[in-house]
């Protein structure tokens, strides 16, 4: 009995939606179209074509290649469409079903996709977005400025100090460093108990709404302890590295009601996947599109001409994957960070405009001046562009 | 008041214990020196060395560099040592600690890291390993064999099916697809329920021990749940994507003593960690040691010469971590996959040894005879070898 004919004969009957994705394809042109095809099996039903048990598969499962483009020599665009149904419901398939297995393939990146209702309505995204962080902190029309506690090895009374004073310098976001966990030398539910406390009695001080966001970055079953104990403590927003504890992680704190914070996302081990430039994922996609149906609020990535190496052209890029239409998917902030330092601020609002929030770490200890007249030069110059 | 001057005064007391992690780095031999010592920095306080306002924190946090080593051209090998208690008791931050920011920046490659006691003690890792996985199939000595049900579109009955013909044709570990999640057209419970019953049945029918390994990735609430439906419904394991739904997840399916389940983990979405030899981590680091420290019992990777693109050298590097010693964490089993075809059976046993297990998918079912003898077939080629 050959094996196909075991199928018991049900038939398929998905929607026939589908949603397109964006590839570009480093390869000879004569191979192009079978990667291409590759692409759409490897991504489904990861099959022998031949081998395919019946013909309803082969045509409402198996992904479709919508156009293929040359772009400059060796290169390609090909636009894939996949059915909806095969994403399922779930942000972890869907992030499979765009670059699983052609992750572990050279020569393919995943440049952007498009998110129709049928999918977008599945992810509500971020709870406050642009104009909600707006409104949460009290600033229109100008860049929002982030800072964070550090260095590491700092206790927990000395890292609410620091808060409290980047509070009254005039910082809107004042995040932990992502390296602060729940270490012996800083142990988490102490460190934003203080932290949270000292940049609310800084608030009540400047009538100001700076918010503090602790990271929550932890193990599986550890997030959302971490989380509603920040919320309980007073603490403004969260501070979470997809990379390390999973996008999906980013949605379950987005989606809880009794959190109701805005949620900053860094980038850490998240390069991989985007630095180099014919393969792995787009910094559009990846900073800006994924945190958003995961429902960050805003994203964090090292700016061009600092301590990485970015270029601008993937700022860019990445700006455009925060704000590209995504269903009613609200538009984030991009972060721009990284060894920013306060003589680059002009040229940031020049390149960025109004719309960004400013992160600048180690340069406001860094000029031998006091540190709260370091966040009002700061908040200065990001008002001056 | 200059910024330093607030600091408390409390001192840091960290026990001296460090472990040690190598990186390769690709730049001029001028500037290894400066490249090795930014990472020590970017690991830990990622702030400007001149700033930093304690010397315990100079001391005991920044990160110290061992050694650093000419390889060939331009490649150079650096050994940094790491504060035990930087890392925390936290998988996330291990992670962060190695790679997370140096991840965003190219030519630096995360190859190996020593676990002394101290850390190991932190960690299980996997509840069954080489030998514990051995044992629940009953086969000493020789490769242990794998297949996935598939392909994506057949329905629960289909796959069942298919499961119950796998197990009668002797394969040991049956999985779900990667890529089967909990689609409408292949609802997960319905799924696990009928395919665990089968391969249960078969295994009454040859009194075999196969075992049904159903995809336990997903969102982040929704994993335990899965996995404890899976052991209900009689699953002898779970496979898990930790690229998709993150490595500290396999830590929690690990340690969760109701499930005692091994697993296998699946590489999706953790090619741009490695497909570049000058960035990333390395395959050893990446699918050997981490999955290990997180709990995985086997790795499954792409091997040499199939549809993806890794080499044999860096197949050996992967099961060269998959055994490396790590304290009391046991060894796991390489999985070589992608694309392997009953004629290279002879050639795996020969590169891989007996301590290997051999996954073989869709070429189970294109050689136009029935699944069973082809299952019999790979059967009898992995134990003449």
């Amino acid at each position: 009995m050959p094996s196909g004919s075991s199928v018991s004969g049900a038939s398929l009957d998905l929607s026939r939606a589908r949603f397109e994705v964006v590839y570009h394809l480093a390869c000879p042109g004569t191979e192009v179209e079978t990667r291409a095809r590759d692409i759409c099996i490897e991504q489904t039903v990861e099959f022998p074509e031949s081998a395919i048990p019946n013909p309803e598969i082969r045509e409402q499962i198996v992904g479709r290649i919508l156009a293929i483009e040359a772009l400059d020599a060796g290169r390609f665009e090909a636009r894939i469409a996949y059915p909806v149904e095969a994403a399922g419901s779930e942000l972890t398939q869907f992030v499979n079903l765009l670059f699983g297995n052609i992750s572990l393939k050279p020569g393919v990146r995943l440049v952007r996709f498009e998110v129709p209702d049928a999918l977008a309505d599945l992810y509500p995204g971020p709870r406050f977005g642009r104009d909600g962080l707006r409104t949460l902190v009290g600033v229109t029309d100008r860049p929002l400025l982030c800072t964070a506690i550090k260095p590491m090895g700092l206790g927990p009374h000395e890292l609410a100090d620091l808060a409290h004073r980047l509070a009254l310098g005039g910082i809107h976001l004042i995040k932990d460093d992502h390296g602060l966990a729940d270490q012996v030398f800083c142990p988490f539910d102490e460190r934003v108990a203080l932290c949270s406390e000292a940049v609310s009695r800084a608030n009540r001080e400047t009538g100001g709404n700076a918010l503090y966001l602790p990271n929550v970055t932890a193990p599986a079953g550890e997030i959302g302890r971490r989380a509603h104990f920040a919320k309980e403590a007073g603490a403004g927003g969260l501070l979470f590295c997809p990379g390390l504890a999973g996008l999906d992680a980013v949605r379950a704190l987005a989606a809880d009601d009794r959190l109701d914070l805005p949620i900053l996302s860094h980038p850490a081990f998240q390069g991989g996947h985007c630095i180099h430039p014919d393969s792995g994922v787009s910094h559009g996609a990846l900073f800006g599109q994924l945190n958003r149906m995961a429902g960050a609020d805003a994203t964090i990535f090292p700016n061009w001409g600092g301590r990485f190496s970015f270029t601008r052209e993937a700022c860019l890029d990445l700006v455009e994957g925060t704000v590209r239409p995504m269903g009613s998917i609200r538009p984030i902030f991009p972060v721009p960070a990284g060894g920013m330092r306060l003589d680059r601020v002009a040229e940031m609002c020049d390149f960025y405009g109004p719309d960004v929030i400013l992160l600048i770490g180690g340069d406001l200890h860094a000029n031998g001046r006091d540190l709260i007249d370091n966040c009002r030069q700061f908040s200065n110059l990001s008002q001056q562009a």
